[in-house]
């Protein structure tokens, strides 16, 4: 194993029992504890026994609010920043990251959260900063309907220059901590933001010395033209969901590509596609534990994944008979053809339409042996689809004890994965650059 | 010792160096941990060995923005509910409580922020509700002015509807949890909000599970006829300076009076002072302690304290001189006269003049031996001025290693405080009961 050998990252997204939809009826998930925080501890230490980068949790501001979505789904979780405190002081070294979005939060609040974080747990916090795709959040702040998408990307723009601006609020050696002289600080080296702009009007300074990283380290997850153009300027870690290693490589290439125009280098920004892993000891155990895992999927949840998809409300129509005739919908108009095609062309019932559709939500789902999934790994690793992975086990913990005990293994052998954490802190785990306060000389 | 005793309630005030204005300048003081994590969670464990009832901490959401205050005083801090989260995982016991403001927040936000936190501890938290003393926090969310004393009250008032509104989102027993039929939850104990009001419209429901302590203890620290009338409505602890028994009595009598018209009993509200302690082996060391601190007191800071206070800059006047002439200011006159009046008295100089009053802010100073310290706060507590104290350490952890060494056995001894936790959660130990959803039938 080479010293220099190009470095896979990798993280674990943990959503509360898992995955797949139907995660949370599997028996090696434990869905009776998804607010329990011992849970969560657990889990970050077992993806910490794996060297693993990071732990992320995403985040809604609510819930889409109909019942049979809430009688058949898990629709409560923690919030992710006190489970990000609560994780850190039971963990040394892996990353800790959550979503916070910019449409329906302050800036100031957001700052002083992920620097306070950042001091908490020595370095190791990452803010992945989205735009809100539940457009139900707004009803919980107070509009009528979801920020327009080109706005919330507007927002979201100034937002982050805001939050930065004030995580540079003190350099890094303005504490003098003087107990003779009775110097607390330099205020020389204080610098008020004073921000007056579209979206924002924010004086600071920040009440929080400059954190471990500088910056915590800043995710991005949206992949509209916007949500890249905001990548390219702002994120040092993409999130995404690729299905196929061709569509992979083209996002690949073509965010790296817009770095340069902010006069960026390529490795200043790692693209970490979803992976859905479900690992057998052969490839034939691999796929019976997917078959069981998509027998789960109650009907109304498989049926509600439709309408959501269709932009029709099928609930009403029989499981086990083909689709049936739909007038045009309003929504997404590509997916719904290709969703329509594919049950036409093959003759699907509903039943069967919705288990090809309702299991790993649009991420690349790889079914095999510990060896396949390594393959698999490194092949869209070393083929430019991917600087990492963001490892989505279809139920929790049994899921990320496979990926952990088998294939984290089979990825050091191949000297693609580190064997022990070199650096302290998340950047330093990502190979990103501590970033320089912008007042200092 | 008998069970039956009425017991004493007693809270930690954790300020950063300690409570006195010059504590980080204290060599029992640790100013260079000021954001260092573990500097909390030794207190807090230190707190909970002293089986106290809670720690507290204080918050305002920035600084006021002049450079001698940056330069001779601690303006920067952990933010308060991530850092309550890393207290949960290394406490058992002891309750978590941390201000935030219902001014410059958003009550979704802190409904679930606070039920994270109740099952992140176990049902150990207790929000503080107050509506910002620091006018300059405005300017960091976008308005050029402190929103008016009234509206800030009328926006807590319909702030905490919201909220506790949110709470009771599910009923403590509406997840069935049932993997064989697929039903996670029963809507049917699901009731989603759709506040409409004057400050506020908010859809809900709260996308996590009633928490532990069915709400967090919800306290509230405003001294003004607005404040003691929200609190008597929704509080169930108070926290509030009070200089002299007497005045704490007519405080205690006024608000506990203030219940029935809410239908509340007396004992759903326990009043706690707080209590600035400084405790020597005899009356004269306590006394030279006192001394010494006061001696740490930068001049710079002490003008600083005395512009504030009579509503004029200052800091241009010879320390050693009397108090120059002063035109009328537009501050709080009743303070300014006081303070007037006093100096010219007793022929005070500037020095000598902030010597008064900036040590305590404005709380209860005892000075004494344990015993003596002990006495006082029995006084208080049996003569109607007190169910408990806040303990405002005046350095940390000096002063509350004093205070769980000494005070607390010499009250234990009087059967005046516990000697173990009996109850889990914060409201065990506070002798309050838990809320039932109003929905609950
Ligand atoms: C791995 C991953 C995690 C995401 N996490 C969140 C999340 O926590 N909250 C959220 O609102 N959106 C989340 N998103 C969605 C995107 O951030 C974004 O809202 C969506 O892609 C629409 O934005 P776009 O129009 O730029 O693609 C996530 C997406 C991916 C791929
Ligand atoms: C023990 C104690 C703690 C307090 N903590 C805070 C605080 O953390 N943040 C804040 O803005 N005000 C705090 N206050 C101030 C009050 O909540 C309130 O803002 C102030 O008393 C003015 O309100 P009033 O006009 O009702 O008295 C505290 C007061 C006391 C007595």
């Amino acid at each position: 194993m080479s010293k220099d050998k190009r470095q896979m990252r990798l993280g674990a997204i943990l959503m509360e029992a898992g995955h797949h939809v139907a995660a949370w009826r599997h028996p090696r998930a434990e869905a009776h504890r998804v607010t329990d925080v011992r849970f969560y501890q657990e889990l970050a230490q077992l993806a910490e026994r794996g060297k693993m980068d990071l732990v992320f949790f995403a985040d809604t501001l609510g819930v889409p609010n109909y019942s049979s979505f809430f009688d058949h789904n898990i629709t409560i979780r923690l919030e992710p920043l006190t489970l990000l405190a609560a994780l850190s002081a039971v963990t040394r070294h892996i990353g800790l990251a959550a979503t916070a979005t910019t449409t329906y939060n302050e800036p100031f609040h957001i700052a002083r959260l992920f620097s306070s974080l950042d001091h908490i747990s020595g370095g190791r916090v990452g803010w992945n900063v989205v735009t809100s795709a539940l457009a139900d959040e707004s009803l919980n702040f107070g509009r009528d309907t979801h920020m327009a998408h080109a706005k919330r990307y507007d927002r979201a723009k100034e937002f982050v220059e805001v939050v930065t601006g004030l995580w540079d609020s003190w350099e890094d050696d303005a504490f003098l901590i003087d107990q003779a002289q009775g110097r607390f600080a330099d205020s020389g080296k204080l610098h008020t933001l004073n921000h007056q702009g579209e979206h924002f009007a924010v004086r600071g300074p920040l009440n929080i010395s400059r954190s471990p990283q500088g910056y915590p380290v800043i995710i991005q997850a949206g992949s509209s033209e916007e949500g890249q153009e905001l990548a390219a300027q702002t994120a040092e870690v993409v999130f995404t969901a690729q299905p196929t290693l061709a569509r992979a490589q083209h996002f690949y290439a073509s965010l790296k590509g817009k770095l340069a125009a902010y006069g960026r280098a390529e490795d200043e920004l790692l693209i970490m596609p979803g992976v859905f892993p479900i690992i057998g000891r052969t490839a034939q155990e691999a796929q019976s534990k997917l078959d069981e895992l998509q027998e789960l999927i109650h009907p109304a949840v498989g049926l509600d994944v439709l309408s959501r998809k269709l932009g029709h409300d099928i609930s009403g129509y029989p499981l086990d008979e083909p689709l049936p005739d739909l007038p045009e919908s309003n929504g997404d108009k590509s997916r719904n053809h290709l969703l329509l095609d594919m049950a036409r062309q093959e003759g699907l019932t509903l039943r069967q339409l919705y288990m090809r559709v309702a299991g790993s939500r649009g991420h690349q789902t790889v079914v095999g042996t510990p060896e396949q999934v390594a393959d698999h790994l490194e092949e869209w690793f070393v083929q430019h689809g991917a600087d990492g992975f963001n490892v989505m086990a279809p139920y929790l913990p049994g899921g990320l004890e496979d990926f952990v005990n088998l294939v984290i293994p089979e990825l050091q052998r191949r000297g693609l994965f580190r064997t022990e954490y070199e650096g302290a802190t998340l950047r330093e785990h990502l190979g990103l650059s501590r970033p320089a306060n912008r007042h200092a000389r």
